[in-house]
């Protein structure tokens, strides 16, 4: 057992712990968030989304992308309401209080005419906006932005990327969800039943250790030891040996991979696959409210072939985007829906993967100070 | 610009401004208000609505409206769930407590024998209730009621009026309604798409000036000058020129009736149409609650001949109904569900139209002790 | 009028008065309760209840039944999303904690493997259930449980009853479905519409008194006189004659029974149906919180012969349930959801039945403390 979490034996909980970690409750604010993917909002246009429990409208104009809190400052309706009267201009639908997309300054009030005294005298909040891996971010601190590229893990940046993205809003606090992602235990038993494993083994139980990554970016947990059966005193033998299962002593263990699962600030999660699968699972959870959050979940490749990019797309349409994003991470949709706010923490051995999850969030996350 | 308007610049509130104005957010309670039409509550015979705060009961027995608390004094349960056992009185389907419909007064408890010892010693509140104009008016107040004349439009009391009533119940609060329906500038952004306006010209801003009716009864807006296509710099020419529009010369240009809009007290709106249009159009804003109202839209004609009120009637059914009264006038219901309660005002120029309003409701509404 | 009303005039309530009654808004807790058929649980394995504003999972598992806490202790998630892995255990499906349904102790944390430190030293709230007459009871009570044979009536005990139910969750308040229940005026009003007495005389009013069972469990509504019509001072006859009914002086009257109605403790009816219909009606009204509860009925007959058994089970699923269990209980759910917290009572003379119920709860009721 680690030092960690000797020193929160089981079922007691040290006074003051976890202060930061308990006041990020609605999402940690210094960070950039990805909020659409960019080929969404070219398609739509304009999307509404609410983050740190801002409501914001977003824009595709004329090739850029732009965030604007959805709100005009005049009487407070929704600026998605609005029109496009003019080029990289947001019209509100209620007097046409027109707002340039780059800086929210208010080019005109069109219902007061051109010599309207409001004209330039009031503007409404905008929000750093950035394309990047094909994704949409958005930076919601109230200081200068870090660079975007900060906050994206580098590898995604790379021009032969290829980035499949699935996302949906959910229910359950983005704290449990990033705890569930990068949990030790959670995998042996409620991914056991999806069909993801159906023909892999899904060990009993492991002994880990958590170390950081060489870049000290990200946190990263890995086996010391598989133990893929176990015999519990008073029950028996689990899990039950399934003739359909490949001969362990061969095939692959999920939860075994040499590679290790990571975590990262604000709250990413990444696994790159095990064996000969070349391509890397990332998982996003944005703050959407206190009790929402917007669920990204990513596969990406770096092939070089234009055939075994084609055998990827093949793949993950037929196979990936539902065996792997619908059914196994929906299962820990429902996990992290079903969390009560008080959910405690640490009481069992596998728990030292949430501390040191914890412990990142709490030493090291930025704060609006900062 | 007007001096109220002066008195406000944009962006700031005076303190201690609209005080009367923001205590009536959930109505103001010493009005006559339509809440049924006299044809529906003749089909139906009984109506439940819920009207500032309060709910209702309403009764057709015997060629009377009668409007009671809907709560039965011993359990309170609704009288609505009861049942007319004797002509002229309501019996509480709980335990047949029999209420006089004119009077509210238990006539008799009839579970309990005709020796019941409640009989005459408990009532129902009842409310004044008035049919005109087709419609059914009730008296919320405290003190003894005004005469009804006194809170209906004059001219719907003629005898040749013809009335088309259509009415929901919709999100939003009754003021942002009222403040929605006098003001200036939303015709020229909001109703710009509908199809009422789409072979007629709209006005890309106006010049206007509030004066009272010679009755005072009502506040009149009216244009000094219609600015019907006006040069943003640095944006352009708005609105667009259509080539299906009238030439301006010679077409309707809507907001720029010479007739004005019209507002009073509690909440109610006037649009005489333009030109050779002879009908007007009349707003009802009845407070439900803070964050619902009662939404009565009428089209009104006094014409005499028979062959004259058919064509109406073929109008109305055909185009006024599904053009203004649906597609129109849901433009500005969803503007104002959207309207948070803290929406401010005033901001800008056209909104002399609100704070005049405004001032008629902090200056001249009733009030409990008036 | 009897003395306890006489203490309580009309329209007056004494200060203090039913304070324990008050209290127990949410549900009397030193009782057994049924939350489910022994069908129903023995086909389904397992169901989600709350009761008292307890979220419980009841299991069937060999042969037994039992009830815990719905919410593992490690993290909280409910149990009821977790998986039998081993007989008599439930396996939390996030993490794999293991709990004796017996017991409630934690047999082993599978994702730990069997030398995990918190094995046996953690455990789940576990609740005594009991199966009686096909129901499941169970004991939500602080303290040592009673024989769950006090809180089932005697006569449901028996080898030879034949118990049919039927359940459903619905609104309002348990005290105010008791109250109901027992409520002598409400028969003759709400019920009169009922399909279940078309064809029988319902009275206008009865003239009743309170008494006790011999065993002292029950309290017991007998008539002292029942008065099949009545003239009302001003407004004429009630009920209308119906040709249809039968003659008065032979047939029976509904309400009129013999053998009076009974409720007891925690919130039981039965009503011995009249005449020569062998069959008796109970109802349970178990909280579910203070704004829902379990609204269980049964048809119970206690016939020898298998004939008399055949003819009484076509008669329960052709027109018991259907005619009683249905539309004319349906009735009463309809009342009770329709009654506010605050329906006051005692106001008129029936009101002696609600009186004598809440007198049983204040001064009868089983306490923590007790």
């Amino acid at each position: 057992m680690s030092a960690i979490l000797q020193q929160a034996p089981t079922g007691t909980r040290p006074a003051g712990r976890w202060e930061k970690y308990k006041a990020a409750v609605g999402g940690l604010t210094q960070y950039w968030y990805p909020v659409a993917t960019a080929a969404e909002l070219r398609r739509k246009k304009r999307k509404v989304v609410t983050i740190l429990g801002t409501q914001l409208v977003l824009f595709y104009d004329q090739g850029g992308y732009y965030a604007l809190l959805d709100k005009c400052p005049h009487r407070q309706v929704p600026l998605s309401m609005g029109r496009i009267e003019f080029p990289g201009h947001i019209s509100c639908i209620f007097h046409g209080w027109t707002f340039d997309l780059k800086t929210g300054e208010l080019a005109a009030a069109l219902t007061d005419g051109p010599s309207s005294p409001v004209t330039r005298k009031a503007c409404v909040r905008t929000f750093p906006a950035e394309e990047r891996a094909g994704l949409v971010f958005v930076w919601m601190g109230e200081s200068k932005p870090v660079r975007v590229e900060e906050d994206v893990p580098e590898e995604l940046l790379r021009p032969d990327a290829r980035v499949y993205a699935h996302a949906r809003i959910t229910g359950g606090n983005w704290r449990h969800a990033a705890e569930n992602g990068f949990d030790e235990g959670h995998v042996k038993m409620v991914h056991r039943s999806a069909l993801w494993v159906a023909f892999r083994n899904v060990s009993a139980w492991n002994e880990t250790y958590i170390e950081r990554t060489p870049d000290r970016v990200w946190v990263r947990r890995k086996q010391k030891k598989v133990n893929l059966f176990a015999d519990y005193p008073g029950l028996g033998t689990w899990p039950k040996k399934r003739f359909w299962k490949p001969d362990p002593a061969k095939g692959t263990v999920t939860g075994g991979s040499d590679h290790g699962i990571d975590v990262r600030l604000p709250a990413i999660l990444r696994v790159k696959q095990p064996g000969k699968a070349d391509w890397t699972h990332y998982e996003w959870y944005v703050p959407v409210d206190e009790n929402r959050y917007y669920y990204l979940v990513l596969a990406v490749t770096w092939r070089k072939s234009l055939w075994k990019r084609f055998t990827f797309w093949l793949r993950y349409w037929t196979y990936i985007l539902w065996v792997h994003h619908y059914q196994f991470n929906g299962q820990d949709l429902a996990i992290v829906a079903a969390m009560p706010e008080s959910s405690p923490s640490p009481a069992y051995r596998p728990d030292e993967s949430i501390v040191a999850w914890r412990k990142l969030v709490e030493e090291e996350a930025r704060t609006p100070g900062k």
